[in-house]
């Protein structure tokens, strides 16, 4: 026994779970002992997926159809990368006997008003007594939460980026936010592997648009964070967009400020409001009164951060850009797992961008 | 003689002067005399730009350094594309003399008011007495106006993504507008010509990234304009993000209704609104309630736009795009040279995007 | 009447019919009467293909399912846009009444000989009777028996780039080749729209492989007609790649120049070659020793050429760029209807390149 | 101590220099004492290069202007990354009581016959004594030299790309070569950071082209380990392009084999060669007669080699794919220090692609 803890990751196959393979291979205290995939049972991940080639410790792993019962109940944790209303359906099936943790990278936990869920996703929600033992995983805002929790809802790629960006100013309470508008940017990885005429080369290659653009499903995960953060009920305009990339968030978010409000010393107030919000953190890099690039975050699990404020309209714009599949998922995941066996905090996640 | 106008493009190496050069060159009405570059002058313009290798008119033409002051007397509208200050300039050493037609693809003549104009671009006026002999061209909103003009301002690329896609619902008058923010994405080629570690293949790939974010000159423009056709002043908070891709402007606007408004047929409403508005008009295609697509667009002088009402927030999102230097710039200053001298609006305009 | 010929495209909805179509609503001695698609008939082409939304003459223009027999006879030249084996099927059901000019971009009669044919294309030869009948439409190359031809076979699209790239040194036969490995390029329009995983852009984009390395279809065509120019039987070495591009092929072909050879004066012997046999050629821009880019193409019917001698290893290396969908294909079949009819060769075919 | 070697880099502010520090900032065996720069020197790497971000162990690591005499002497391995003729002047000034290794990722040393790099490179070898000293750094060609070799000179990209995939067949001398010819594409960061206008996100997109296509620098390195190799002198044909990726090279090699050879069981003994000789490499994935992608070796120190011949032409067609800055520079020099001192080979290595 080599002292690593055992995961299985359930749908592996997509691009979270795959991300989560790449990851977890070079983890020093986690093993991976199942990865499931209905579409590849059978198959090694270096068979089909030419980026887990050089896994250091799964070279040979093999995806298999499902992990039995009796085999689930030996896994320390597991990550489910399911589409809305798998996940559920899939821990309703093992949480009897089960004892270790589980992290959920699918939408089925994250909301708390069942209701909402079920407007939002048009799915009934078939494990609601489930729902408070989920905590909201957001590594960064939760911490203390996640460190006690068996189970996690691992945050939206979108409301990663917006909820991480937003919390300092939200938390400290000190500014008066008329209305929240989100502008977001996201690379076409975003949308998972669909084969639709949209995401063709020719059609996406020098293209951009917005999509959704009153009706994402990440609107109320980010409307209940906020309101908790900020102590009452906001509702944010959000619009979602298509950039031609293959990976990465940018959002541009729009905070008004109330026309009463002290407005001198603002950008002071705010750089020492992040400063210290963020100064101990590993994964958060705020840059201050500068705009973080797109470039410079993909590859790792690092979030930039930066604001400027437009005193001729009152507008506090804050800038954040991610990895879509890392920080805004597998990475993530990963942070939530260390968080809660006490593993060093970015094991496993000191990952550079690729690019010079 | 064959009755065409005679045309003179003064700085005519940058993008919006080779792409007036394109269109003249393929102009029923029109014929180039003229070209001037610094840099090429004695070049022919399919020696250092291979896009104009398929002149059918002008195989031959050739840049020369300036027009003499007798030959620009010849001249029936002159094309400016000059950096700001320049235009001004050279209007000012022209105009004594010159009883031709001036369209100013550049700044200077665009903001009315000098104060504003000397504290966003940081140049004295030194024309401001022929400021108010120049027309804002934004063709489909002035063109009355335009018709009658001898000197027309040609609009900002930003503006006129932004402008168009306002215009019937300030023009309307029935909405009651608490803010508008505009979240604009551009193409490099915005960025004009420049040698800069920014617009490296290898920096700007694969990335996304605001830039002057609170203080772009293009917002002073967009401001008069908006002010004018709402009947109230009205400051906009803009914020224009660079795209990796060419060519393109996609804007997203939002407009905070006053909640006080009245929401029952909103949509219908502004759908019709939109549709009379446009409805003859060959350059603008609404979509309805449907968002358009940077692609669809690029290649041609056309504007799509399209709109949709987020009730939860009373925010109207209106969507634009449109190719930067076409009916951003080069397009639609011969759509502006097309109306002064009476010619079918669309002639030499009629140009197809190059995607399939 | 307007004294225009009428024209029919059959299967328009593919690459190569929509890009007719934009090619023939600016003819001015050509309009079209039929556009058909089995998948969009009963639609405006302008409602389902943006790149149509600017047609100056066929606005409204809609695709039918097919065109009636009676119809077909009063068309003077019918363009088909078909995969193999549909092309000759579709010929001979309308054959016998028909007396106006066919233009084949498919492949189907482009191979003299049907038992290669059939060898390569797996299908039965329906109509080799016809076969002779069908003159190979490598424009500057062919142009006489073009003029005198009812039935045209519109070369492929790396044929085009190979050929034409190659006719001068063959032509001549002063060259001792002893062998002929092309090496062509090309964007992933050339694949058609099909949706499959390896055309989505996260799978293309900031890709690059060869395809069909020993067996692509072209190479027949090739060595047919680089054996007529040469005198001679060659087999030729071809291997195609896909670009992360949406549009155009670079080819880069190696000569193996027999080391008996008097390379003296070489450079200049083929420099000359190349000028006189081009020189009057509209759409073909010789470079010279300089190597053609593939951005300088896209967009326009013009091929580039351009060469260097590798004496260290007797290697001839020619450089062709064009674009596969215009020079390579409906640029090329609208250039036969001109030679074929009388008109002017370049007769709605003086395209620019877009970029800047 | 911490029983690590102590590495410096020498000009540490390019592509590979950074990339340098990436690997051997997780590297186990391995730290960095100095990086120099002149142009950053003084300024932490995390603030000039955002890829440096999350480095492990290096994270306030600084530039210097140089390393001062005394402390080169108490380095273990000094990386070179330095343009061509500086890297001997740098040598030569150390070179007296330097006890280390050194590992040249320039091209001062490769060239055995300074003759030759004189010819090529334009510069005097200033240091011809010290050539025979230097070990040419292919690491599965030369694993046993390199094991005793106190100097390295690591191999150019495209000559990695190529000897590798060459070497199997060259090196089992059983097939008759009449001649060989090499079509490499590589991704615009093999050109450097240079600030040039072809260079130009505006230039590079959506192009490609042919350079330096008779007189490329890796031209004589090629040939001197090709001829080493099978044993007789072989001139090669090498024509690189540019593709418009940042990262990779795809080598298509066409190896002209004589119509006399025996062909029967070509193929599978092929196979057989390759397997074995690759066998037992990690670096190396043999694909048989299928062809590798550049997107599933972007990001990894793995070449991938397939193979296909083509019977009509006695052609026998070798492909590879590899990442230009780290199999093809800094992974290969990481991977030349692990087999100098003794390490793992893969130590630090094991990096999976980042595409999904």
């Amino acid at each position: 026994m080599n002292g690593k803890i055992k995961t299985a990751v359930i749908g592996a196959s997509g691009y979270t779970g795959i991300e989560l393979i790449k990851i977890l291979d070079d983890h020093e205290k986690a093993e991976i002992k199942y990865i499931t995939s209905r579409t590849y049972s059978g198959k090694k991940a270096k068979e089909v997926f030419p980026m887990t080639l050089s896994l250091k410790n799964n070279s040979e792993i093999t995806f298999i159809d499902e992990v039995k019962k009796k085999d689930i109940n030996g896994i320390d944790v597991v990550f489910l990368c399911l589409p809305p209303g798998k996940s559920m359906k899939y821990v309703s099936e093992i949480i009897d006997n089960f004892k270790g943790k589980i992290i959920d990278l699918g939408a089925d936990f994250r909301i708390k008003n069942e209701k909402e869920y079920e407007k939002w996703y048009g799915n009934i929600h078939v494990l609601k007594e489930l729902l408070p033992m989920f905590t909201y995983g957001l590594c960064e805002i939760k911490r203390d939460e996640i460190k006690k929790a068996d189970y996690v809802a691992n945050p939206g790629c979108y409301p990663t980026s917006v909820l991480l960006a937003l919390a300092p100013v939200l938390k400290s309470r000190n500014f008066k936010i008329d209305s929240i508008n989100i502008d977001s940017k996201s690379g076409v990885s975003g949308a998972g592997k669909k084969l639709m005429e949209d995401y063709l080369f020719l059609n996406m290659s020098d293209n951009f648009y917005a999509y959704s653009a009153t009706k994402h499903r990440h609107i109320p995960e980010m409307e209940q964070e906020i309101s908790e953060m900020s102590g009452r009920q906001i509702n944010v305009c959000f619009t979602p967009h298509l950039l031609p990339v293959n990976r990465g968030i940018f959002s541009t978010i729009y905070l008004n400020l109330n026309k009463d409000s002290d407005f001198n010393n603002l950008e002071n107030n705010l750089y020492e409001y992040y400063e210290n919000f963020y100064n101990a953190e590993i994964f958060v890099k705020f840059l201050g009164e500068k705009i973080p690039k797109l470039k410079d975050v993909v590859g790792t699990n690092t979030i930039q951060i930066g604001f400027l404020f437009d005193k001729r309209t009152c507008t506090l714009k804050i800038f954040s850009a991610l990895d879509n599949i890392l920080k805004g998922a597998s990475g993530q995941a990963v942070q939530n797992m260390n968080i809660m066996f006490g593993f060093k905090e970015d094991e496993g996640l000191r990952l550079n961008s690729i690019y010079n």
